[in-house]
């Protein structure tokens, strides 16, 4: 092809399987032609956006706070769950479940404003490498991802991040690091509480669950935020299942995509890694499903994006078109 | 002015004020610039975008789910809150409260799927005319607001409807009527179940309230879909004081409105209409709060939209700016 909208991927099935579906749901007067107001991209993010190994950027970030708090608590070290986030106990966090793990992590920043846990949050990316990587979190974002999201977008899509990281610790980097706005963002989330300060209005966050976004939750909160069904999705584990087929079992195009976390010298190596893991089930059932499924190892050319060259928008087939003129009467009913 | 973006308002302060803040927003390189990405607009809907009176329309649509259900169980309508209800004895539902009134409506559709839901609600939308003004309710949204939607869009403004109706039942029409798409609409909603139905993934609606979307709770659901505090936000009650005064009290140029319902002729006059009146308090703190009135009976020269002629798209002083692409660094953190 002349231009190539996916550079950092090798020439593999799920590249042209890529290329084909956009093509096709954007082919004016074609039998598969998708108007752009229903061009809905859902992707995960830890694990399928960007590394969510050893320990998904979410522990490293409440970690960073429960030490400041032990500092002034140091009561703190031998009361758990807390001992065993800051002993790195990572068998006794697990046993937390993913639930109970962001609860530690995510209450933390109880008392914070939205703007204060902004900037906190900002300020943590931008001042804290990988544990093993030794680089920002934000290098460790995958390029062919980026390259998608960009292809995506200028084709008329509007991708959003469905993830049961917290909701407000994704938005301080999506816009500059994926191109992917706050209102397209979704995912778990605290309680706040409405308070006036010096006649300001602000909502200051609480130390108690509002939602957490994992599993069955996942399209549940994709139809409470968006409203509509995405035509593709794409996750790595089985937490993304339901997301998966929620959006490949639609009418018309469809396409949903799991990452196989295959490529130990350039990643981590860990789908089948524990007894119970939990990226197996979506790996077996992804044939039964209709999952496409993309080896890092096979079907990347590059992992991470270092930012050089900037990751660039491709060319469009067509221009990404506006919404459609609002109309007087509404539609025929099917 | 050269072009009128707003012609169905009279030439009043409201409309200078609205049009003076647009410009100085988009100015590039003005000390009152935002960039499109914080352009955000929220709008109440039942009484600032449409009629409410005489029962907001979530009242008639799920007055007619019961009227179904009471063919087929009759005991219903001996039954309260339903008995009410069914013999329109607004005096004993408002009783019930808002949120207490929202249940009953919304939960009548309790089994529906996503899909069922939105073929039902625009099949009753499309044959269902206003008790008193026997026209469609979608024929009696306010034009001066369809313009002002219009407006800001064009001026590269998001603009999102938050209200506390159902937020599918707001889908159903907001996309062909506002030009808003579903995305956009924040409101209240009923829990759902994931269901696996012939290999076919399906959220079915459930009789249990999700959350309702009124007084606080609404800037608290802002920041939950949207993320970002909107720098422009119209109301007309006591329930959207939050929402304007969240709006209000945040940084740099800020806009915020409340429709004064003064028009027995055009529409209802019902501010004062009743002893503790839900438009009371928003009126008499406006001032206060920094919070623009507008008078339906003095700045509005045309008050519903029947369609003709259509609303057009103002020029906009500069193109609608796409999203700042993505940059590899996180920005200064001030």
């Amino acid at each position: 092809m002349a231009h190539d909208p996916l550079p950092s991927w090798n020439d593999c099935a799920a590249k042209s399987t890529i290329i084909d579906f956009v093509a096709r749901v954007t082919r004016a007067g074609g039998p598969d032609y998708v108007r752009p107001a229903e061009r809905i991209a859902t992707f995960d993010n830890d694990g399928t956006l960007w590394c969510e190994q050893p320990m998904q950027v979410q522990f490293f970030f409440g970690l960073a706070r429960l030490e400041q708090f032990a500092m002034q608590v140091p009561d703190l070290r031998q009361r758990q769950p807390f001992k065993a986030f800051l002993e790195h106990d990572i068998r006794t966090i697990r046993k937390l479940g993913k639930a109970g793990f962001f609860e530690v992590a995510a209450t933390t920043h109880a008392g914070m404003t939205e703007e204060d846990f902004d900037r906190h949050a900002r300020n943590w990316l931008a001042s804290t490498p990988h544990p093993q990587l030794g680089r920002p979190f934000t290098e460790l974002t995958y390029r062919p991802q980026k390259e998608l999201l960009s292809f995506l977008r200028v084709n008329g899509f509007k991708a959003f991040i469905v993830s049961s990281g917290d909701i407000d610790l994704i938005r301080a980097f999506a816009e500059e690091i994926y191109g992917v706005p706050r209102e397209q963002v979704i995912g778990s989330s605290v309680k706040s509480r409405f308070e006036v300060r010096d006649e300001r209005v602000v909502l200051a966050k609480l130390a108690a669950i509002h939602n957490f976004v994992d599993q069955e939750v996942k399209p549940q909160n994709i139809a409470l935020h968006i409203g509509r069904r995405p035509i593709f999705a794409f996750g790595n584990s089985d937490a993304d299942l339901p997301m998966l087929r929620y959006a490949r079992t639609g009418p018309g195009p469809r396409l949903a995509l799991l990452i196989h976390h295959d490529d130990a010298d350039r990643e981590f190596a860990y789908d089948r890694r524990f007894k119970v893991s939990p990226l197996s089930k979506a790996l077996d059932k992804a044939g039964d499903y209709g999952i496409t499924i993309v080896s890092m190892k096979r079907d990347w050319r590059i992992v991470f994006d270092d930012g050089f060259p900037p990751v660039e928008a491709p060319l469009a087939p067509e221009a990404g078109a506006p919404l459609d003129k609002p109309t007087r009467r509404l539609p025929e009913i099917h």
